[in-house]
Formats: structure tokens, sequence, C-alpha cells
């Protein structure tokens, strides 16, 4: 079975609100359909530009702290948010006929400090099981720390390695892999095709509110402790097919 | 805390496919916020016109058997339609500054035979506690005997009622409580004010994919072991309201 995290300024444009990639999903979802079902699949999306405008706008991340009753509707809109951008991600899949079904990460996950800190996965391993590919998303979650808080993607895919054991993780960004310094800021950055340790990397390709790519790299160094993870550019063709067959492509991790 | 099951009759027209009764689900919301922070709600609604298409075209219920794809896409779709309906009742409560919050019914419960086995509210629990008013829906759930099924509202409800012990619970229906024939198809037909043990009932008020009015009853009475449990009729303004405040209207069941 194969994790795969789909960032979120892949599958959206981060500065156009409410933006969709349908193109891309199309073609990331055919590729997957190169496989399905002899490989089982589970993806985790990130907020794009659904989830973060209203994350902001709320400072979810703040706790439930304040203007309580705006922070809780906020809490709700940026949710429901969420569960639009899953929704034309699950359409996609399904016109490709991809059983692809929505699973709400905040009906499942408890987090403190950003972190997952209780969750069932039991209807993740029975859809799993049934030849469902289940769709979480980073989404706002009860937090045991601060009320409230957000939940990033990246912290889904750290949990779900743990917990279901997949042979694979592969993150989809909108760069080819992990670059020594930041290839939207730096010309002369290099892309690093393997990496075995945490390398001090200068900011994030992009800011959001669940913390860029120094965050990832150290959620997912915990990951390859249990299996292959790779990062590479999901807006190239060809390239999870690549990943999925265990070909050289972007980044990849090893101890 | 308050368990309130919202029919599918009351918030959307069976006949008419993908019809929501956007003013019913106002109203039903005001006569909540006359209570609302004081006590606190939890929620369950129906499929109504937009469930119980899908279902049906589907045949969900036969279980995963047959064109396996088509019906894995087709339980996906009906999910994706339950998803609309409760964002349509969540855009609802947040316009008047009630913080629902959507809970998917199918990330938490595992069912057999149509009854829930396996169902974590750890999550439901934390969100009621931090001042939210959950709403979760009548939706495909994965089956341990048959792969796949569809979980009603009702069993949903019974379920909660045991695991959370509200003080009461309130069914709003599109007729005025229990009566002993149905009231839409005999003129003669009488209101049951008060019901002690489960009357033999000729018939549903309308016909659905889950079962009709005699499951509702028997599940109802389970739940009247551990609280208080009215049928009333979610249409008529100021309902809701009276059995918030205990007060005598539609029918109410006492052991």
């Amino acid at each position: 079975m194969i994790l795969i995290k789909l960032g979120g300024s892949v599958i959206s444009d981060k500065n156009v609100p409410y933006s969709f990639n349908k193109e891309v999903v199309e073609r990331i979802a055919e590729e997957i359909a190169h496989f399905y079902p002899a490989e089982g699949f589970i993806l985790v999306h990130g907020g794009g530009s659904f989830g973060h405008p209203n994350a902001k706008e709320y400072n979810i991340r703040e706790g439930l702290v304040g203007d309580m009753e705006r922070k809780r509707i906020g809490f709700s809109k940026t949710h429901q948010a969420m569960l639009k951008l899953n929704d034309l991600i699950i359409q996609v899949f399904l016109e490709k006929r991809l059983p692809a079904y929505s699973v709400s990460s905040s009906s499942i996950f408890l987090i403190e400090n950003g972190h997952i800190v209780y969750g069932d996965v039991e209807v993740l391993r029975r859809l799993i099981e049934k030849g469902f590919i289940p769709i979480l998303f980073g989404d706002t979650a009860i937090a045991l720390d601060k009320g409230i808080d957000i939940l990033s993607g990246d912290q889904i895919v750290s949990y779900l390695a743990k917990m279901l054991k997949p042979s694979k993780v592969i993150f989809l960004m909108d760069v080819d892999g992990i670059y020594d310094k930041n290839p939207k800021e730096h010309k002369d950055a290099k892309l690093l095709e393997e990496i075995k340790e945490i390398p001090e990397l200068e900011g994030s390709a992009g800011v959001d509110v669940t913390g860029g790519i120094n965050n990832k790299l150290k959620e997912a160094f915990k990951i390859a402790k249990y299996c292959d993870v790779y990062f590479i550019n999901g807006k190239v063709k060809g390239n999870l097919d690549k990943a999925i067959r265990g070909e050289k492509v972007g980044t990849r991790l090893r101890f």
C-alpha cells in the first residue's frame, strides 16, 4: 500500500483563493490508475487556497481564545472549505473510475502541539481492505492544549505511515524535490537526489500556516524509518508513475 | 445535552431530488439558539432527497457484490451527496451564529446488520466540551457483514444516546408524532400523546431505504431507557422549543 501526499501547492494555486488545478489532479489520478487495484493507495491532501485563507482570517492556530463565537464559527468554516476542496478531488478520481472515499481528518484525530495524539484508524484499514482509496486532508482539529488548532496534512501522513506501515510514502510538491536552498529564490539551488540526514535548509518554497519545508523534512525522516520516502514534482507528468515503480526521480530519503 | 434527529423529510422533500427546506432549517436553528450555549446540542440528520436516490440507484444496501467498481463508486457518490446536504445545514447554523461542526459518520462508525458495532465518540465528546454543536448524518458505512451498507440516522441516534447519555432525544418528523395508523393515508389516524410500549402500527409515513416508522420506534424504545424521548413535527414553529422545555407536544415515550 502506498501513501501519497498531494501538496496544497500542487492541487491549488495558493495565491488564487479557491483555485483548483483540475488537470494536475486528473493526471495524478491517471497515474494511480496504472497501478490500482493491484496496489492499494491512501491519499492526504493539503489546504491549498481553500484552507489557508480561512485558517488565517480566523487565526485558528491561536487556539480557542478571544472572541470565542467568531473562533468557533471560523473553525467550522475552515473545515467546510476543506471539504469542498476534498470533494473536487474525490469527483476527479470517481470520473477516472477510482473509488476514492472521503474521510474527515477532524472526525478521527485529536492533536496536541500540532501533533496527532489520538486517532482511530480502524475505519481507514477497513476501507483499504474493501478496495477503497481513502482521501484525508489537512484540517481543523480539536487540540488538547489550545482547544482548537490546525492539523497539517504532513502530520497526518506521518501518523498514518506509523500506523498503517505503507511500503512507500510519496510527497507531491510543486518543485522537483528537496534543494539545498529555496529553488524559487535561488537560481543556483541544487536538487538533492538522495539525503541521509536532515540538511540545514534556508527558508521554504512558499509560506503556509502549517510550517513549510523544514517541518516537512523533520516529519519525513521519522517516516523513513518505516518505509521508502520520495519527494517529487507532482506537476510533472510521469513522475508519480516513476516513484511508484521505484525509479530514480526527485529526492529519495534513505537511512 | 440534547440530541436532535432532523428527519430527512423535514429538511428535504423526498420527492424532489436535491431539495433543501432552508426556511425550516433556519427556524430549527433559531429555536436551538434560544437555549445554546446554556444547553449543549448534538444533531443527526437523515438523507432526504440527497442520500436516498443515490443509495437506491447503486443499491448500496445489497452490499459489496456484483459490479464492484460501480458499487464502490456509488458508495462514494452517496457519501459526497450527504456531505452536500450536511454543508447546507451547517451553513444555515453558522449564519445563525451557532457553531455547528460537521462530523462524517462513515469516518467513525463500522456497522453490521445495519447496526453500529464499532464507533469512536471521543472526538464528539471533545467537540461538545469545547462548545461546538456536532452535526452527523445518515451515511454510507463499511459493514462487517456485507462489505458496505447504509447507516441510518436513527441508528446513529440510538448509538449516541447510549454512549453520550443526553438528557433528551427529540425526533423531528413531518407529522405531529406517532399515530395509531399512517396519518398520510388514514384521516381517522389518532395521535398517541404518550406511549409506554411499542404499538402495532400499520405501514410508514413515507418509505425510505432505511426502514420507516416501525424501525424508528424500536430504536427509540431502546433509547427511552436512558432519557426522555419526543417525536414532534419539525415543520411546526415552536414545537422544538416546547420539547426542549419539556412542555407537552407531539408524542412522548415513557417507560
